[in-house]
């Protein structure tokens, strides 16, 4: 939604410039959708034993392991991406043990927090995962029309500044995927890092668990009718998909460049260098205009046949909300 | 071996202070012990293709991936970690499809490069690993007692200075392994990192690169006959392991604490801070003395009940060396 457009915002009503929202009274805290990023898997496994934390007035809050077998493990899934298998295909399925394990799963976590799109399914989700990408803390949106993650998404870059937590708006028509948040009515994506896959780090774990607690914070003051009056949100909107240069046989032939390596979020411009071979040429970008990388050599995209990813700066207009 | 010591040099003749050596004409460069190390997999596959940089007068190198499978898959192992099946036993043994994988395949490496032990053994073998930890660039040693290891980590460092590369020394009655570079008369483990499993990374891979070329110089000179006069090496030698902090289940209760976290190498003494618990509480180190800690927070370390390796810090002496 343009700034010029600010009420045509829909399934809200509108007072004035203020949308009043259902109360956020269903909250789920999911860790381990990838077995082996470890800051989610302690996190949720240590409010499951004990959840103080995490508890807020007028919230009923779940913390909840979605891929146990992937995190006995210490993989990233078992048979199939469990954070690409919210597909509608996936969920309407009938049929048992002949699905991939995530498959099955994904229809169970779908039973229990949702159905996807259902007045009945949870109002939010919180999905914590870690990159082996410096991107330090960020939350990853799914919908520029979502005025309440977007309220949500200003209240927690304003509760850790001046430390920074920036906003990856996942809309694309062909790049975005269905994520077990999704199953959410305000789906949200935490991506910490740089931490290896199978490592807990105590800095990445502190980092998610501060934002977690503004995030539960800002809930709390919602549902107790807090208005939050209208804002703007600087996200970074995924734009392309950039994969490392191969041979013929599908084998890679260069490396993420060192002046691109750990540069998350700053800007490429054409002609600045990308790749580098193993023989030691600079393969530059060739776009047309400044784009803002991200997942910058992620351990678990070269798979998914991609070094990187561009992003476009812009700016999000938010409705003010509460609580109908 | 000690300072005071330095003629009890077994198996070599010496001349004057000078030891006489057989030359180093079979040597190897094995990558993909662990398949998820990437830096070795993806520089011994440059080798194989094209071998220009790897070849040197006098010596014969052969780059080889040694668990193709586990690389294939992009996973440390496949059925147990290639890097401690080199025993006696698993040598010994005779049999077939069922024992594991890398039993199967440590045979096969034992038959081409060794026998372990005996004279018709490559002469040395390096072996590529990377490190999660912050270790930087790490020779790994498993004899005090092999002057030409210790003559060529003395050339590497003096080759690579101002960077610096650390000498481990894995000479420990309980703590040593059989390692896949067993095999040869002459092993050479190199560690370098941090990066993660299933990443490459530009600066590693280039560090990597670079000490490889200086210890395959040291061979090229040795065969020609240059003379290594008697000089120090200081080393990290292997002390005790250090496990997280676990519950009665098993499960980890504590992380690596920040101020340890990243600080491989740097002395820790009695008292300072080495966990912190996941409500905060910091586990101090309650050793006698100080030591120096690396491999913290390795990733495939977390199976094998580890958090870290302390380490004292020694100086051996290498005798003099000249080809026979």
């Amino acid at each position: 939604m343009g700034q010029s457009e600010p009420r045509s915002v829909s399934g809200m009503s509108l007072h004035g410039s203020t949308a009043r929202l259902s109360e956020a009274r269903r909250v789920a805290i999911f860790g381990g959708t990838h077995g082996n990023e470890m800051s989610g898997v302690a996190l949720v496994n240590l409010w499951i034993k004990n959840g103080a934390d995490i508890q807020r007035r007028g919230a009923d809050i779940k913390p909840f392991i979605t891929n146990p077998k992937a995190v006995e493990k210490c993989v990233r899934y078992v048979d199939t991406d469990l954070n690409r298998a919210f597909t509608h295909e996936n969920l309407s399925a009938s049929g048992g043990d002949e699905f991939p394990y995530e498959v099955r799963r994904a229809q169970e976590i779908n039973r229990m927090f949702g159905p996807k799109g259902s007045p009945e399914a949870y109002d939010v989700i919180f999905d914590l995962h870690n990159t082996t990408s410096n991107m330090g803390c960020t939350l990853i949106l799914e919908s520029s029309k979502d005025h309440f993650n977007l309220q949500m998404m200003n209240y927690i870059k304003k509760a850790i500044s001046p430390a920074s937590c920036l906003v990856l708006l996942n809309e694309h028509p062909l790049l975005k995927y269905s994520t077990s948040r999704s199953v959410a009515k305000h789906p949200v994506g935490l991506e910490v890092g740089p931490q290896p896959q199978g490592v807990l780090r105590s800095n990445i774990f502190e980092a998610m668990r501060v934002i977690l607690k503004h995030a539960l914070d800002f809930i709390e003051l919602f549902n107790e009718g807090m208005e939050f009056p209208p804002c703007t949100v600087e996200v970074f909107r995924v734009s392309e998909r950039i994969d490392y240069p191969r041979d013929a046989n599908g084998n890679i032939i260069a490396m993420v460049h060192p002046n691109l390596q750990d540069c998350d979020w700053e800007p490429l411009n054409p002609g600045d260098p990308m790749f580098q071979t193993f023989d030691g040429k600079t393969i530059p970008y060739q776009g047309s205009c400044t784009v803002y990388p991200t997942f910058i050599n992620e351990a678990a995209y070269y798979e998914k046949q991609q070094a990187f990813m561009t992003t476009r700066r812009e700016t999000l207009a938010a409705s003010g909300i509460r609580k109908a």
